[in-house]
């Protein structure tokens, strides 16, 4: 029944590359407004992206190399998600968190929690992983599936690609 | 009749998230090239890409509490615009200027300009003015619409969407 | 007979507007994979972009005047490839390639020749060439074509068109 709603909108893939924070606002902006309004949505995460779906918040050592365990402790986690914009002094994602909250906009924690509400389908990227490092077992249990490029291409095949 | 030789080709659809100079730049450049070849084309501005948007350019305090009022400082207006690129040593818009002008390619303003006369549709995102303490009066004449996610979706949907 | 294949799958148009290495990697990986898996693809380099495309490597002076020779002079080459993240310390190009390797992921160069092999068609945007001062021949001889943003549009019709 839902699928038959669906199936009147094109569906709606997003690669998530960016781990800014404000881009990642963008993209579940993006991803919750297509979903409330009966599209299929997929996000899949790659790079940087991959950082906002780390398990374990904070600066940690994941990773089975030095390397990669160099770069996830310089990563950190969702909390600490940069914005994309450096080259304003005194802009930081806090202050646009504030006026998120100020200004009774959803949260990045409400966004994500109304994603999954709302079905929207989590991936992430296989080779991306690979070079990171990380394991299935160290992304949150709403990543639904670790896959390759050609996957998600196959199931973008009738779907807008945006690439945030 | 405009809109018969129109619908020949597929419509273009550009999220203009990056307030980047030379983002907009070339958002500009694709909007324009494409209307200059009948097609229907709709500019999206939302978070940073706001910023080129506003009527009153310098750095001015709008919004209508502290937190937008600092941030609309900072941000300036479009004769601000920074580049996307920062670590290049001595490279800024008025570099990049200055070679757009040297070169005979058109600036900014004539973009913006060109982009008017072609009849290229342009949105402001509500949830980001809404973050951003902006009103419809602070923007410029050129802005046909403030409307929210789901509206820019639904008018997209047989349309190329690109995000910069 | 490759045609004939090709054309179940949608096409693919990757505009490369960034020169950032990790943005390079991101269009090349889904380049290589959309080729392999009988799409065709199209990658669009303009602005930054076109860095990766130049024949000579390192810092040189190109350029007909001394605007677009100081350009290209900072832009460096394909081996110079900045991070599009500044902000973490002691993130680099260099870590990035150098976890690319030890986890066996193909490398830039890699990534371009097999691009190569699956026939992958490179073009360069003639305004960004016009505006950095650079010729044809100073890209190498992988680029099929110097086009405009009209042509690029209309081999992309029935294609996903991705900005990166």
């Amino acid at each position: 029944m839902i699928q038959e709603i669906k199936s009147e909108h094109k569906k709606i893939s997003i690669v998530c590359f960016s781990g800014d924070f404000d881009k990642i606002v963008a993209a579940y902006t993006i991803a919750t407004g297509a979903a409330a309004t009966n599209r299929e949505v997929t996000l899949f995460f790659t790079f940087w992206g991959l950082n906002a779906l780390k398990k374990r918040q904070g600066h940690s050592w994941l990773g089975k190399d030095f390397l990669s365990r160099m770069f996830n402790f310089i990563m950190g986690g969702r909390k600490n998600l940069p914005l994309s914009r450096l080259n304003f002094a005194g802009m930081s994602p806090g202050l646009m968190s504030g006026m998120m909250k100020k200004n009774n906009v959803a949260s990045l924690e409400e966004l994500f929690e109304a994603a999954d509400a709302l079905g929207v389908r989590i991936y992430a990227c296989e080779m991306a992983m690979h070079i990171l490092g990380l394991k299935r077992e160290d992304l949150e249990d709403s990543v639904a599936d670790v896959v390759g490029v050609a996957t998600f291409l196959n199931e973008s095949e009738d779907a807008h690609i945006i690439f945030i």
